[in-house]
């Protein structure tokens, strides 16, 4: 590929090595999040929010549990100042709940945002302005002092105007905007004048909040960056350190994460990642990440499918089918081994202690997330095994595939999807089994059976076993009286009473009640072996145990003449 | 959220601190690559991919650059044993390719997969078991010993049935799967007797290959993980460390990354990180992130939109619009401010050293992966501001907006937009711009104008300017002549001959020509101002320089009628 050569590194590494972070090896609290779904989300579609999809919105972010909502930048833009004001006069911002709006460092614009925000109880006003050499260079062409002037200028505006409006609790944010093609020492410095001049309190703290605009490094390039900066603010204890990482490099949320071990106090973020370009960081893998790792995130994603479905409405962007813990696949377990292993530890979790997730291949319990297992985890096509096949059919219709009989029916359904090249849904898969396996009464149909069961006390002596029949084989009617030392014995010695030869020998038999909805009680299964050595299965089901072994045993002689056709 | 008690981190942090990765800031080589399109990819699809398609495949593989490609698991499927022959036995494997192959530690599947493979010229083995604890006590329910020695079985039958076949050129690979959730020390130490019994060779490497089959720790741990196997590997320098990243925590790539500087020589990924639940490593992501930062991806994504398309054909998926490098809103900049940014970057660019990339907000040049920057790149929304209005107009239409004019033309563009609820194409926007600015002809029209110039060599006199015009104001005609010490100043005071009242002056004015495709050659813009102080742009277009700027004077005062009605 060429080209490659018009590139070089555009970030700054930290001045000393910063990196105490690494030796912490995960998250143990939740960060305060800030969603930033209705300003840097919105303003990254095609077609951004209408009011009421914004109003929407925003009532939904509250309903999941966000304190901190950035709603836009009211005095840009007339739509966004009328929703605010539409919050706030309406009445729609809840009493913990924090509105958020972002200004530059002009004073028209930062008289503007506080007029939009008459009435409002608790208000973070977020000050920033572009500090990376790129944008110094290219677009200010600026110099240092005069970058920081404007912050300072900014700042200082948003102290004065803010004390001319005391009923509304106003906290206030700073972004070295390009944070990420800053000089680490020069985005220390312009941080610290503006904390300066805010004079943080621990009752008024200050957001420091450093953007990956661009993102520009590996992550933990990133995370050095923000443990050199929380080592090296002013008034630290007062200053509450945001992140706000984007995802260009596709590590967003690694910068999130591994910026939280580094000092990191707080989020913004977005639901899904919606953003300009590649995206926010997404704030619902982030949250969830922490949730399999035993941390309570703060935040609700129980309803997933709900989530995703309010977001998909609001931004009109779709949720791809693999995103962390949303999409519609990642539950899906196709492959063979993946299956069986799934099953194994479904069945393990709920013997061992059902109070811990622990099953292999499913990071969190799809139940958790509000989504199911049936349909969601274990999917049939050409590349599933004798488990999944297996285990979808007991989950769901309550049939105990005996272990010797699972790979045939599993090659059986691997074989039909690679055919049919299309996925089985359950239901399929198991009208394929009952029309192969179950009752297949084809030529021979044993139409009634009266048993009776001599037992002997005499010591040596065994139990005997006759039966009455009536078989109808290709509507030729015999009606048979047979003995053997076992039910299943006598049947089949009775069949070879009629002028037709059968040459079997049993393989093995097992049976169980059905727990599932079924019309029948019992399941049996028969499988039998020719002459040959091949071997037919065959289920049989009835209310009673005994006639639905009688039914698997006519089931595996019948298909055992698919093969070996009968002869008289 | 509830039920977060139910987890706690199911990884093992390696037994002494492995973090000397962190010093590397970035990556500085491109590792070898290896797709698993073929075998981890097309399993996760509800719709494996068919014969033909996975052929299509395999060669849009080879042509971007992969040298080594996982084809299946020949033993265990019809489908890619018969995928394997057919590439062999029809030749469609160029001599640079190494196939490779997935097996159990089983002596018929080995056999039957070196049996898949004759003819091969080179050919991986991948061997694997799996490692972590809730595999080997839920689903194998054997000791660590039983574990190892399933992957000493493997290894010893794999060394020993390759002998057989001395026409192929084999390397072995074992990956201890579920690697991320082993104890460090037993993974070791099951790669370590494998590699004991493969003795590799400088000539006749190992692959040792660490899965994140399931993602489960934050991607720093990874690294160390990776960093500690890396020190503890018998015979290190004859071993190629794989790495295997799956994305369950979103954090796919950050792994493949943290992974290459702990000591990962190469990656198993897929193309837009498709793969089981959230899919492989995305190896697009991973190496456009190495080519902006300088390094040769020895991959070619050039023309993305084609690697896109042949992706999305073969898979049945799609690549998200936010996906990094390739999505197709990823360069997309609708916010005023980046737009603003992007255009001064462009130019700066230009002029100042095309040979680098150095723009704001694109962290990739959109040409270098075979995109444009027209339609892609700055886009109008209700979130626009005037630069990116006055950039693709200028880019697209070649008018130069003069900057005072530029805000209410971003204004009524955002306004368009807002009200229409829709993005507006840069066609659409240059349409509004010219039904409202440009040769403005309603009321007035002047259809005729002749100027005389008479230019004095006395010192002191000045040029005096004289035009003889014929001007239709509402379908009635005026012949008139006029006089000024302009041009402009002539037909001033003409239009002033008519019985209206024309009451405006002069604010500023400006010309160009025009560049870009366009009728006319000369473009020019005119502001007055009304006795209000309201301000009035239009702008007149000719082949002559002189009538653009009489059209651009008419249209200003015909677009002030639309306020203040012309009165005789």
């Amino acid at each position: 590929m060429k080209n490659y050569e018009k590139y070089k590194v555009g970030y700054f590494v930290p001045p000393v090595p910063s990196c105490d972070w690494v030796k912490k090896d995960h998250i143990t609290k939740a960060p305060r999040w800030c969603s930033v779904d209705l300003r840097d989300g919105n303003q990254a579609l095609i077609v951004p929010m209408s009011l009421d999809e914004k109003l929407e919105m925003f009532q939904y972010l509250c309903k999941i549990g966000f304190k901190e909502i950035e709603v836009g930048f009211p005095a840009a833009s007339e739509t966004e100042f009328e929703f605010l004001r539409t919050l706030i006069d309406k009445d729609l911002v809840p009493d913990d709940v924090t509105l958020q709006v972002l200004t530059q460092s002009r004073k028209h614009i930062i008289e503007k945002t506080f007029n939009a925000l008459i009435g409002a109880k608790h208000a973070v006003v977020h000050l920033y302005n572009s500090t990376s050499v790129a944008q110094r260079q290219q677009v200010f062409k600026a110099s240092e002092s005069e970058i920081i002037e404007i912050a300072r200028e900014g700042a200082r505006l948003i102290k004065e105007i803010a004390e001319q409006y005391p009923d509304t609790d106003f906290q206030f944010e700073y972004s070295p905007e390009s944070f990420t093609g800053t000089e680490m020492e020069f985005a220390r410095d312009i941080c610290n004048e503006v904390i300066d001049i805010w004079e943080p309190t621990p009752e008024q703290k200050v957001i420091i909040n450093l953007p990956a605009t661009v993102e520009m490094s590996l992550p933990h390039v990133f995370a050095s960056q923000i443990e050199y900066m929380s080592k090296n603010l002013h008034d630290r204890e007062n200053v509450v350190l945001s992140l706000h990482p984007h995802n260009d490099r596709g590590t967003g949320v690694a910068d999130a994460e591994l910026g939280l071990l580094a000092g990191g106090d707080r989020i913004e973020g977005t639901l899904f990642g919606n953003g300009e370009r590649t995206g926010n960081v997404d704030i619902v893998t982030i949250a969830m990440n922490m949730f399999t790792h035993g941390v309570d995130p703060k935040l609700n994603f129980s309803n997933m499918p709900e989530v995703v479905e309010a977001y998909e409405k609001a931004t009109g962007m779709t949720v791809d089918p693999r995103h962390p813990y949303s999409g519609a696949l990642v539950f899906a377990a196709f492959s063979g081994s993946h299956q069986d292993a799934i099953a194994k530890g479904m069945k393990w979790r709920e013997a061992m202690d059902p109070t811990r997730w622990t099953v292999p291949y499913l990071p969190v319990d799809p139940h958790d997330v509000g989504r199911e297992y049936d349909g969601d985890v274990i999917r049939i096509n050409s590349q599933s095994g004798k488990g999944g096949v297996a285990y979808v059919i007991e989950r769901d219709y309550g049939f105990v595939i005996p272990n010797p009989m699972r790979a045939e029916v599993g090659y059986m359904m691997k074989d039909i999807s690679d055919k049919h090249h299309e996925e089985l849904s359950t239901k399929e898969i198991f009208n394929y089994f009952s029309e192969e396996y179950i009752n297949y009464f084809d030529p021979i149909d044993i139409t009634d059976a009266t048993f009776k069961h001599t037992s002997s006390t005499k010591s040596g002596a065994s139990d005997s076993f006759s039966v009455d029949m009536r078989i109808d084989i290709n509507g030729e009617i015999f009606n048979i009286n047979s003995e053997g030392n076992g039910r299943l014995d006598a049947v089949s010695n009775g069949l070879n009473k009629t002028p037709y030869n059968f040459n079997y020998k049993f393989v093995t038999y097992s049976e169980h009640a059905i727990s599932a909805d079924s019309n029948s009680k019992a399941a049996a299964y028969v499988c039998i072996e020719d002459q040959l050595g091949n071997q037919f299965w065959g289920v049989g089901t009835h209310d009673d145990i005994i006639l639905a072994s009688v039914n698997a045993l006519v089931s595996a002689v019948n298909r055992m003449n698919k093969k070996d056709h009968f002869v008289r």
